[in-house]
């Protein structure tokens, strides 16, 4: 546990972010956020947490409301989402929109006014549909902007990205802060090989969020970032180039792999996941959005045919041992589909699952921090300052 | 923005109106109430409202539960109920009861107790039902008020009708606020012509409550009141004797046209919105009480055929032409059925709707004020002195 | 309403209760609790109660969330447990799980420390299925007792269990602390005779958590704890093993009678109640877990139809003449099934029910004082000391 003098030092580290640039906008892809303003998520989570395992209150709004929409089914990132709001003081409202509904402009509008009369925050999921995702959560933050301006609503909501079907911030952010403690720094991170790699599921239709958030946020610490996966299963071309580029930047390199064997060799962490191939999900998108329901049972039996031929892409004991001392460090997002444990063949062989488990819900632990950094930014233009106050404070969070 | 001195001639203000009667009472319908006490609605709604702007917290209750009941579908009201309580302090818990349910009386009483013990408010929508929804409202009520009598419940739960079959009291107090500052203030209102007219939509069994509650609140305030719509499209007769009688008082008027023409003509403000016949409700809430569910798909089409027999009962830019400097204020409760956006052929046509749309908005965001000031008033014997207290603490909402 | 002077001396009496085993600990069932844990539970209930009648608020939570995982439909519990928190400063999430599965150890550990990164409080009910509820609980408690010592979880969440297959804790403590104040002090109960009968209803699968509870609890207190059911309706053996023991030690008596006029003969408290038989139970758990939803329907045709056999056994005004001075404490954990209102034939006769109607929602109103006590003890290692600060501070609950 931290002492208050640490928690001092972090706040110090943090006076020396730049972090203008979030005070009340969105947190949509980590690409489009600077050096600076990632680390200050970081930073903000850290010292959030540290307060909370000293028992200090960091409510800083007496009252407010975090609206969540979740367009998919989530568990975890709802009590992610929850969590943070009530961390800081939000209560959390759900908007429940029909899961199969592609949402059309006007009426995104006129909703996102409606439910934000009193909302400081929206966090929304929305992965399901290429192309739609991340214009949804666009859209919504265009109108509660406008409804601002134009007086209609007394506050700025912030739109938190709890994952689209480009980028999936909140778990990569939580993945990174995992890793970079793991490590012990952001620093040792340089030069270490991560292979982000699909792996065989049962399940089909799982979004490619994950892949790339990975690819585009790992590059930035400079690391040897690796993707695999079978042909077919491609990822977006355009964080693919951000991925390359920020590579380039960093000093570190993005490469694409045939094999899980050639990106599993030597690697310092391994993130194997199934996700659908893009042109499925490009098509599942058109289906939905000209009301082709009946066609789906079909697309789904084509893809979970397809899926099935590579059901040797799965991370095995055997596998693990090629990792850099046989001891990469095994992530996923949760839950993992284990063979013979939730289903006969999947991502992964339980004994390697198993032996990860307390680390995988280390990783998960750092969501509802992450989520509440990056609403704490958005709020305070001077963020290190208020922090101080809440620590001068030190209210308690339980008498 | 409002400045502190402001609030404070506005608490001043509110000194000044008689609510006695509220305190630990309902709020039902408006023509329940006395001029003062709907004056002083509209007072802390406002004071409500500036002092959030100001960032002045207004958490009067430090816990309790805001319970919320809704018999219909609903996320605008939802919302607007939840902000009001988590503007005051109040967590909300909603009660879900089936939608094709008619309570009975001895369920309600139990189910009414067994919510409330810490229930400071209850919030309910009950509007599809003739004869059902207000007598279900009323029975809540009763039900409370006895068992804090009886010593069951440590708190008399406040009712706040947020829709029932006779009155929407909080969407027209809403419109009404929003009319008041829309032509500063409410002695302008007086002699100011209002078209509260029907309008097509392709759907069916919308509830009456709106433009009862229009023509029941808006001849209070001395204005020409005007109801126009298609034969058959009746609404109560009771609550047009209400509206006949204020606008005597008032010394307005309220009158029956039968064209949309004659109702929009010099109309300084038009609110043309779809409702169900009378005659339908009544022979739905029978069949449904009758347990004969399969019949209302019949009566469904029936209706929706009658409804196309005037799909000429629209709002379009050549009717708004007509109106008072071809400027009518366009008003509307939301969700509204657009021709050629939400649906074929709607109630407006979309170009008059998009001239509004900053309105609209406004319009609506009285609704959580409204319902807080309604909640407020029957907390405190005396609300201005507790809003003076409030304002002097002036707490930060956001630190 | 109790004067501050007389919860000083509540506290007090508080102070003189061995509570430390409580602290961090779940609430199972009531005869894992020492006499001194249970009568620290009625004591804090009261305390809070009376604090509250006195507007004091009683949040000793800044921030917190409780969890809420109802595996059968609920309202009353729900209501109770949202009050619960809520009174000590908790906000509710509710964990959706799908009420036919039966969950699997290790989704069960994940789920359970996925939710609780800032979770204080998980309240359970899991009542459906024999030999399950308890145990999903236990893994829920092992889970994030777990999760706390590996360092993913900040706290370590209390299990309240708010209904299992073997005890329903949080109603029958409030059942008890609604008889020990109707008979004027816990030390009056010795001697008094108390019917947990057997009723019939129209319904099937009610759970044996409440007669089970009730033989478990009612047997502490000295009372003469008589249990009567039809053959064939027979409860678990192990939990008539705790209620003989119960009686020996506490100097009263426990038997089993085969019929309702036996029980109620000269009865101080009677308790018809509904339930199923033990068989049935778990040959539904069986059906369930193995999937054959499909015979579910067979089951409860017979199960019904073997009910039907027993429809004398029914809670009439002439029975209840028979009990001591035709005045027996009639309970109920409600909704109870009444003849002629609820149900053609139940298990009360509606005059009889309709005199206790007062009673009746008082014992209910004890539950979320009852939940709050349980969490308070375990998240307090000097629970007197606590309530002391509380009382000296007394923030007001409503301003």
């Amino acid at each position: 546990m931290k002492t208050k003098e640490e928690i001092r030092s972090m706040i110090e580290e943090l006076s020396k972010k730049d972090t203008s640039r979030m005070y009340l906008n969105d947190f949509f892809h980590t690409w489009k956020e600077s050096d600076d303003e990632l680390a200050a998520v970081f930073e903000v989570a850290e010292i959030l947490r540290a307060m909370r395992e000293n028992n200090i209150s960091t409510k800083v709004f007496d009252s407010g409301l975090g609206i969540s929409v979740f367009r998919d089914n989530s568990t975890r990132t709802r009590f992610s989402f929850a969590s943070a709001c009530n961390l800081l003081g939000l209560e959390v409202q759900d908007l429940d929109e029909k899961v199969s509904q592609i949402a059309h402009g006007e009426t995104v509008r006129e909703t996102a006014n409606m439910v934000s009369f009193m909302a400081d925050v929206i966090g929304i999921r929305d992965d399901m549909y290429i192309g739609k995702g991340h214009t949804y959560m666009k859209t919504v933050a265009d109108s509660v902007e406008e409804g601002y301006k134009d007086g209609v609503l007394e506050q700025r909501p912030t739109i938190v990205n709890l994952q689209c079907d480009i980028d999936h911030p909140t778990q990569t952010m939580a993945d990174a802060l995992h890793v970079i403690n793991h490590f012990g720094g952001v620093e040792n991170l340089k030069g270490k090989k991560i292979a982000m790699t699909w792996a065989y599921s049962p399940s089909y239709g799982k979004p490619l969020s994950v892949p790339q958030g990975i690819i585009g946020l790992f590059t930035r610490f400079g690391m040897e970032v690796v993707l695999a996966h079978p042909e077919g299963y491609e990822i977006m071309k355009d964080v693919e180039d951000v991925a390359a580029e920020n590579a380039k930047k960093a000093g570190g390199s993005f490469r694409k792999v045939n094999t899980m064997e050639e990106a599993f060799k030597d690697a310092d962490i391994v993130y194997p996941k199934s996700w659908a191939p893009y042109a499925v999900m490009e098509e599942r998108t058109k289906l939905v959005g000209e009301g082709r329901f009946d066609e789906l049972k079909d697309l789904e039996k084509r893809c979970l045919e397809n899926n099935a031929k590579f059901k040797d892409w799965t991370c095995t004991e055997e596998l693990m041992k090629t990792t850099k001392n046989g001891k990469a460090l095994y992530m996923h997002c949760l839950p993992a589909d284990i063979t013979g444990l939730s289903c006969k063949e999947g991502e992964v062989e339980q004994s390697v699952f198993d032996r990860y488990l307390v680390p995988l819900y280390k990783e998960a632990s750092y969501k509802p921090y992450i989520i509440a950094a990056m609403i704490f930014l958005s709020k305070f233009s001077n963020p290190s300052a208020k922090l101080a106050e809440v620590l001068a404070d030190s209210k308690p969070r339980v008498k």
